[in-house]
């Protein structure tokens, strides 16, 4: 009794049971876009696909007005032209209510075995969504495909498997006896029904449109629920294609399409999405994007059980270091990476004004930051190398946020506009780095400056470090705080401190491993414990509330024998 | 290093894990005030110890300001005349800060050992809880032994399983190590440490102030959080003991009483518990109480995790039943039982009217009416055995209730007062039976009449009255659902309904089960999938979100060979 499409992937859900359980590496999703792996026109093909959604009316067979809208604009300069079948929402959420119905009475193994077909079908489509992804946020291509392709697929693999996880812990029937003395036993056969909650809503972002929409995504899957995906309106067509996909594997697997289902938008559409968000049809709202927003669905959307990642303030403390060079070098391709446009980049660099010890001796606070803003300038010397690093800016309001940004203090490192050797249009900038003091300008550096922007802060001492970045993240939230120490007793300190803001920690990352980055199945992204974010991607929280549990019972026949009439058989 | 007290109880423990899994009948804490088990001066001393707190202030080595609160009144016709410390919240909320700093760091074995360490304890004081509970809510003797110390014993200890079940699928570190072709892996070891969320607020209710207080109570202490208990103002003894009895056991462990304190209050503190639950530092709430404080609680303590169980209207379709004579007693002992003040006792039966089906032939609608008239007369036609299964009515409101009631149809069964042979002044109603009809009584049944207040409804068929115990529980919230049939077929469609209706369903209940109990460890209480409650005690979703994870990572020396330096050692 099986289903077909979970013993087809049992294996990889074992495989990543384990993992979660243990959290060592593991990644079924290969990172390199090898020609070995996706064949050797994976690229080409994925690119031409890509190319023809452009200046093209997207196919989805989902019910729509016959209208179309669509906005992208590439962030290396041209408009993508994709139009979408526009939605009634009213028709969109009564179809999305219709295919919940048998999609709940499939029950679990049905909604785990076609998650994780369709998360196969997508990872053959990696090519056609790197590039979908690269010309909607910005990325460069060799992010837009790890991050937007097999991490986002290992990210959804990772939500399914503890779906399974809590799933799986609920018996579908129980015998229930009670003894009663010298009287026959009192004996129940009881059922135990998953009820999904409904119809869960996924809110995309502009930046991370398929890594931080997929969790959400697959979690109400793997748990019964149909899905409404309601992109942003700069990043749709990753999440179209992914719709669409999922919509395919439904339907060959003989389930009503409409349990997963795009509701595209033109620019400005949030009037709209507040409506929607609290109709009394949806139960689930997972969103990625600003504060106020996110802030304002878990204050309104009460019927629905809000997980929101918003903005953060994240933090590195360099209290000592052995080898400030090959630190700097870590600290600034962090900086540098998509821009600072990841929501785990950090922003804030807290360096005692005394300077600091390393293994060359004492620095003062002016070396620190000069050899932070030269290792900036090194990683961005090379302009067509740097754009491989940078990416482009995904809007004109982060752009125009670095320009804000240069008055706040000394300018370390100054931003500037790269020409992309690629795309004459593209819009790039370098890193703005400048130089704050903890004693006068905790104003402007206590919120989130989201884009290529970070800030060298003298404080006091380590401890004046420590104590900002611990009260920082719990009271403006934060995905990821970093340290640099030789002294056991200051790590053991910062990781106090990290315990009070919430925040993850890393210490002394030297080397390949940079802060921004988050492994599935091993790093919890996000806490749920600081307001950045209500929740981590993933953990049982994340999951839990996705469904609930109806019993039944009824009397059967007492399988023990009383006491009053012999032995047990 | 395992925590004496996890050691102690760890057997336990393992059972409780494996009964929630299997979900079999399993206690550990016994149900019969049984001399043998509970001491041959079990009850007396428990009564004296009762007797002892009335008249007298109740020592409590917490945070006071000196002065004391306290108005409870028997049910059964006296006042108690006992006084709490009285607390104030400031100072309140910061000793259980400072408490929870060091909680917090004693970790997983220490909240879940001395967790079940203070249940053992509260085992021993279940006379006098049971007496305590008698006294505040009405129950009579057997229930409020049965339902305050044991039963809410299990269910205690059960969140603390459940908890457990969490706390140990995070594991405390992990080996990360991800391969890099010909160069040497990248290799972490990362730190996974449970965060509490903080300061957890228990709002206990006036009828079950220990089996509904306990879950949220011993899921926050076993999840490393401080709790504040703030009782009902008319049951608050029973919720005082527990909580001395909790600061004893911490204090004897070594930790900070104030992990568990009391606010004891006056009648009529709405506005100090609106203010106390808005708090930022209050980050978890268990609520037990009407729709109207609890909706408010969901709506605006936007800073906590809010657990509620409201009101609801629980339902009976009798389709066809084999005995009725056996189905209307177990039915009349349900609405009698605790005079209805059960929230899972039943209010709507719905009858067709053009009768039933039954062994004995077709039976009336107004057959079947007076069946069920006929089986509540008997029950409480001896006042001294009525009782003892009545209890008393907890508090005027309820009884002016009956009054309101009496008007809304036609009377089947009048509520009258009963002499309590040992206590003058007990306020004792037998239930009040009325008969309406689907075709025009909707808005009168739709809502909870709480009490002994119960109404058999004429409808135009089983389909309608499963249609009405769907849609009435997805609507207005609803505990239990009953069903009676011979016909797999309307059984199989009462799981549907109650599956629509997010509500449990009990099947032909004739025999010693009755629809209003719900066994620890088997049985889900409420579902969180109708308005009832937001929360089942106790599944994953109820601990989940009552703690959260943060991680750090440093690199470690790879274990791995790099693969060209040849085969792994």
């Amino acid at each position: 009794m099986t289903h077909p499409l979970f013993a087809k992937h049992e294996d990889t859900l074992n495989k990543a049971l384990a993992a979660i359980a243990t959290r060592g590496y593991w990644s079924p999703f290969v990172e390199m876009p090898s020609p070995k792996v996706y064949g050797e026109t994976g690229n080409a093909d994925g690119e031409a696909a890509f190319k023809a959604h452009t200046n093209h009316t997207f196919e989805l067979d989902q019910p729509s007005t016959g209208e179309t809208v669509g906005a992208e604009l590439s962030p290396y300069g041209f408009a993508l032209g994709t139009r979408y079948p526009k939605a009634d929402v009213d028709t969109l959420i009564a179809a999305a209510a219709t295919a919940q119905r048998s999609w709940r009475a499939a029950g679990p193994q049905a909604w785990i075995g076609v998650s994780l077909e369709i998360l196969q079908r997508l990872n053959r489509a990696s090519f056609e969504i790197a590039y979908s992804v690269m010309h909607t946020t910005g990325q460069a291509f060799m992010m837009a495909f790890q991050a937007g392709a097999p991490h986002a697929q290992d990210r959804a693999l990772e939500a399914v498997a503890y779906a399974w996880n809590e799933l799986r812990r609920v018996p579908a029937d129980a015998h229930w006896e009670k003894p009663q003395g010298k009287n026959p036993p009192l004996a129940m056969h009881k059922r135990y029904t998953i009820a999904p909650r409904g119809i869960g809503l996924v809110l995309g972002c502009c930046t991370f449109p398929t890594w931080n929409g997929y969790p959400g995504l697959f979690a109400d899957l793997a748990t019964g629920n149909a899905v409404i995906v309601k992109p942003h309106p700069g990043a749709i067509l990753p999440l179209a294609i992914t719709v669409r996909i999922a919509r395919d594997v439904l339907r060959e697997a003989g389930f009503d399409p409409n349990v997963v289902t795009l509701l595209a938008t033109d620019p400005n559409d949030g009037p709209l999405v507040q409506d929607l968000a609290l109709r009394p049809e949806i139960k689930l709202i997972d969103f990625t994007g600003s504060t106020q927003n996110g802030t304002w669905l878990e204050r309104n959307a009460h019927q629905a059980h809000v997980f929101t990642e918003k903005a953060g303030v994240n933090q590195i403390v360099i209290d000592s270091v052995d080898d400030l060079k090959a630190a700097a070098r870590n600290i600034a391709f962090s900086l540098a990476l998509y821009s600072g446009q990841m929501c785990t980049a950090p922003q804030n660099i807290y360096v005692p004004r005394t300077g600091i010890r390393t293994a060359d001796g004492q620095m003062s606070f002016d070396e620190v930051a000069q050899a932070l803003a030269t290792a900036v300038q090194k990683l961005c010397g090379d302009p067509a190398r740097a754009v491989e690093l940078l990416g482009a800016i995904q809007n004109d309001g982060v752009a125009k946020r670095i320009d804000e940004a240069r008055s706040l203090g000394r300018v370390l490192v100054d931003s500037s506009s790269l020409e992309h050797p690629a795309f004459s249009g593209a819009r790039v900038r370098t890193p703005l780095l400048l130089q704050l003091d903890a004693a006068t300008d905790l104003a402007k550096f206590s919120g989130e400056w989201f884009g290529p922007i970070s800030f060298v802060i003298a404080t006091d001492s380590t401890e004046q470090s420590l104590e900002l970045a611990g009260s920082l993240a719990a009271e403006h939230g934060a995905l990821t705080l970093s340290v640099y120490s030789m002294d056991e007793g200051i790590i053991e300190a910062a990781h106090e401190a990290s315990i009070r803001g919430g925040v993850a920690l890393s210490i002394n990352l030297t080397g390949g491993v940079f802060v921004n980055q988050s492994a599935a199945f091993s790093d919890f992204h996000g806490t749920g414990a600081n307001p950045a974010a209500n929740a981590a991607l993933t953990d049982a929280a994340f999951i839990a509330n996705r469904f609930r549990v109806v019993q039944s019972r009824i009397h059967v026949a007492p399988q023990a024998v009383p006491a009053e009439a012999g032995q047990p058989a």
